[in-house]
């Protein structure tokens, strides 16, 4: 009986489960179910009534996830071939920060009658973000009380993590609050119940929780709110470990909720993003990996801190254990792509894509796979969701200029595509001058693989080697690699995570290598870029907030 | 027998008459005539071959003026029952600076045998291009010599214009130049055949061929190619006469030419755009005609000369007579909407429009009518062609900002409709800042008639009313308005231009009234506009240059 890992990667639709050999990471099986309610944003469906949501509402119920692990693990394994007793550890990782308040036995209050139809009980997903208000809260009190951690977090709470959304429970309804005996991400609530152990883990608690060796004081709770204070003595006293730690074993109770053998190693949770790195053999410092879907996430570890303004977090264990992690990325690389395919086409290449059975994005990529760099005389400031790094803006908005009467879909699209690359380079750019080494660049996910004429273009923005990950399993792989070093080599794993990672990882299947003239052409633009870059995101001129004060103005009349 | 009027207009592909009554203006019957060879812009059809040309010109056959000519006037007379001895004059416009050289007698060289295969012996249309290289010598010659006349023109010489396409000739077939009897534009031309008078008018010799009373000096001249000196005393002697004067009358062999009576009174030629502000009842200061079609051209008259900056020509007699008429535009307007229906659009709005059997641009004007300023969250600059006034700039483009994932092809096409009539305002400020009085404006052409909210937005960012030309032949009409005035009051026209306008023009079908809160919004919006106008229009950041230099050097290296 060959040991195995199984990794289980909870998303936002579903979760996915991977069993992984340990000995060289070959991925043998795999299952997904979905999660019977999805997201609930619009309304709350309770065991007695559905409750209609306000606008910026995003919910989950925490029993679609425990539907999905009695089911996921057993299939994967079936698809394997294997048999529970050969795996020696699990790992998990979740969308975060998404986060349900308990019992002190891990019970999810909204499942309490009493609880069920308050809506402020149930899971609130990482996209709720009814608690912008909260989160401007906050910001503003750290801002007054001159706070240092902000300095981690370029200066910014998002209304996606912790506290706010718990200030907004607390704000709105009190009782919650009060009955809680722990507000937990579901990555670490599953672990509780699988282990019958509750931890939190570094990642999470650093990115998501203002967590650095501690939380933030009780005298800046206090200020937030009084009832506050105590929040972390009261609940979150768990201890925080660093990712990749053993959290603990199945209990019996554990193995009947996910299908595997009790005394199985558990390694704490992880975060979906971040957990990716060792799958990708990516266990060292300087090493960029870059999520790249609808936004971007980039992840890069390091031997020591170095505050970096314009990041979204500088987390010590965040990525991988015993170095200091920094996250930043673009606002959106993917969703812009998908913006432009539905907004800024020719008929003749609507008529193209349905005759050829492509989406019109198809036929972009391959057109711009036909020009040069600067051929298509436009440029493009790719904000169409804000600037998130290094600007942490979402006030700002795109720009296309040098538009003429030839100007073509393509060209407008192949500029978009550079302004990504463009916006890749500045974050980079932007580490490195604080002392951060970038020194590799990984990509990984469905546009990575999917646009070659895309990555090019990012490898000769960049000026770097672009390596595509091997494997579309990054999440649940990464959860698996990790189970194997919680496991330690005593029991079929590996003792340091750097060995998991050479054994179990999966190398890149392609690099894009920069080209020297495309580079030198593309360093000409980019000077372009930092001009506008600056002008309209760093106050030169706010026009692009006029225009949302004015567009938010126009519409709130009408409605 | 009622008297008429006869208009024919000649434009780029046919020649339509007009007969007109001249009591009431009634427009009684039309007639068109397409020209066989259209323009020959890749092949120069001639009677023994067909010869290739260059990139950028634009050439057409003198002779399908006369076929034209032959059968419009003759067909209009039938279509309007009426008979040749009704008619008490005669007007022309013509496309301008339209040009050719010819023999003492008129007789075009182009069809002398010896020149019937030399390109530069044929008639060079307004939009031959190819003597861009002439006009920059011209401008830069003028420049050094410290020219005064450059000030009447916005600095700058078209190379649209006379003295380009005859440099050009003189130094690429200097035989042609030197067998040329005149250069002349063909309005003048064809008044020339009807008459048997050889005039130049006012309006084409002030804006196309720097005419101010005499041409530029013989030093000027001399300074360019020695070979000119002497091109006004020998080429160009022929009287530069005032717009509407009567330039002579229908000799037998122009009765021959058009269908009418000999003895009929003809006026000077005229310019298709200019001649229409009678036919319009514009015959005073202060009232703005807009031609808005692919382009713009803004045309209104002063008592007074003023230096403008920024204008295309200022000019004594140059829209009515006794008044200097100031012209300016947009380098694009209905371009600038058809290329944003080529490419910028939804594959539902593409649908949309398929299903309902409508132009794209339909579907947009519809859905534009439903938002209100500012709602789009877009600003657009309108510079796809260039700006013509009053940066007189080519090398600028177009640019959206305020583009989000929300934003819809609606939003971007109505900011980039705002965004002509903000340049329109700009025109209009520019003017009035010198001392020129705009105090009422006239919209003539196609988009004027079939789009109501695209007048709206117009009326209220430049807060006047927009009164909408009431008839469609603006160009014949004007036309034949001139030719009342030119037969006089003593056979059947009228002694001023003013009476006959008012009593042969047309009024508007329709006024669009500026909304205060509206009005109130562009301004703010207009503050946005003129600050991005100012920053990559007036070099604040020449991005938009260096992106067309490296479109340029991209394509070239391809090429």
């Amino acid at each position: 009986m060959e040991p195995v890992t199984v990794g289980v990667d909870f998303g936002t639709l579903s979760a996915r489960a991977l069993v992984v050999r340990t000995a060289d990471g070959a991925e043998l099986g795999t299952a997904v179910v979905p999660y019977r309610h999805g997201v609930m944003d619009a309304v709350l469906v309770t065991p007695s009534r559905e409750i209609p949501l306000p606008p910026n509402w995003a919910l989950q119920d925490p029993r679609d996830y425990l539907d999905a692990l009695k089911t996921v693990i057993p299939a994967a394994l079936a698809d394997a071939g294997a048999v529970p007793e050969q795996a020696v550890g699990l790992g998990v990782d979740f969308t975060t920060c998404t986060l349900l308040p308990t019992r002190p036995d891990g019970f999810p209050l909204c499942l309490e009658p009493r609880f069920e139809n308050e809506p402020h009980a149930w899971v609130k997903l990482w996209k709720h973000h009814a608690s912008q208000p909260y989160a401007d809260r906050i910001n503003a009190v750290a801002a007054e009380r001159g706070e240092s951690w902000p300095e981690r977090y370029g200066g910014k709470v998002s209304s996606e993590w912790m506290f706010p959304k718990i200030l907004e429970t607390l704000t709105e309804a009190p009782e919650v609050y009060e009955e809680a005996y722990t507000f937990i991400d579901a990555a670490d609530w599953i672990v509780w119940l699988l282990t019958g152990c509750e931890t939190r883990n570094s990642c999470i608690a650093g990115y998501k929780a203002l967590w650095c060796g501690g939380y933030p004081s009780e005298d800046f709770f206090r200020a937030l709110d009084p009832r506050m204070e105590h929040i972390v003595r009261d609940k979150l006293a768990a201890p925080v470990l660093s990712v990749g730690t053993l959290a603990g074993e199945l209990t019996e109770q554990g193995a009947a909720l996910c299908g595997l053998a009790s005394g199985t190693a558990v390694s704490v949770g992880h975060t979906d993003a971040h957990v990716v790195a060792p799958a990708l053999k990516i266990a060292r410092p300087g090493v960029m990996l870059d999520l790249v879907g609808t936004s971007s996430t980039m992840l890069v570890s390091s031997e020591s801190y170095v505050p970096v303004p314009g990041v979204c977090g500088i987390v010590k264990d965040g990525i991988l254990p015993g170095l200091w992690g920094y996250e930043a990325g673009l606002g959106c690389v993917g969703d812009a792509f998908g913006w432009f395919e539905r907004n800024c086409l020719s008929p003749e290449l609507v008529r193209e894509a349905e005759s050829r059975e492509l989406s019109p994005l198809a036929v972009l990529t391959e057109r711009i796979a036909e020009t040069e760099p600067g051929e298509s005389g436009v440029m493009a400031l790719n904000w169409w969701n804000g600037n998130r790094n290094p600007l942490g803006d979402g006030d700002l908005s795109g720009l296309f200029v040098g538009l003429t009467l030839t100007t073509t879909p393509e060209d407008m699209f192949r500029a978009l595509v550079e302004s990504t690359a463009f916006g890749t380079r500045i974050i980079i750019e932007n580490l490195r001058s604080h002392g951060v080494a970038v020194d590799e660049f990984v990509a990984s996910g469905g546009i990575s693989r999917k646009s070659p004429p895309m990555m090019q273009i990012w490898a000769d923005v960049i000026g770097m080697d672009i390596q595509i990950a091997g494997t579309k399993e990054g999440p649940a792989k990464g959860s698996a690699v990790y189970a194997a070093y919680a496991a330690g080599a005593g029991r079929g794993g590996y003792g340091t995570l750097a060995e998991a990672a050479d054994h179990m990882g999966t190398g890149p299947i392609r690099t894009y290598r920069p080209d020297p003239a495309r580079k030198e052409a593309y360093d000409a633009l980019y000077r372009d870029y930092l001009t506008l870059f600056d002008y309209f995101g760093r106050g030169g001129n706010d026009v692009m907030k006029r225009l949302l004060e004015m567009k938010k103005k126009a519409r709130g009349k009408k409605s």
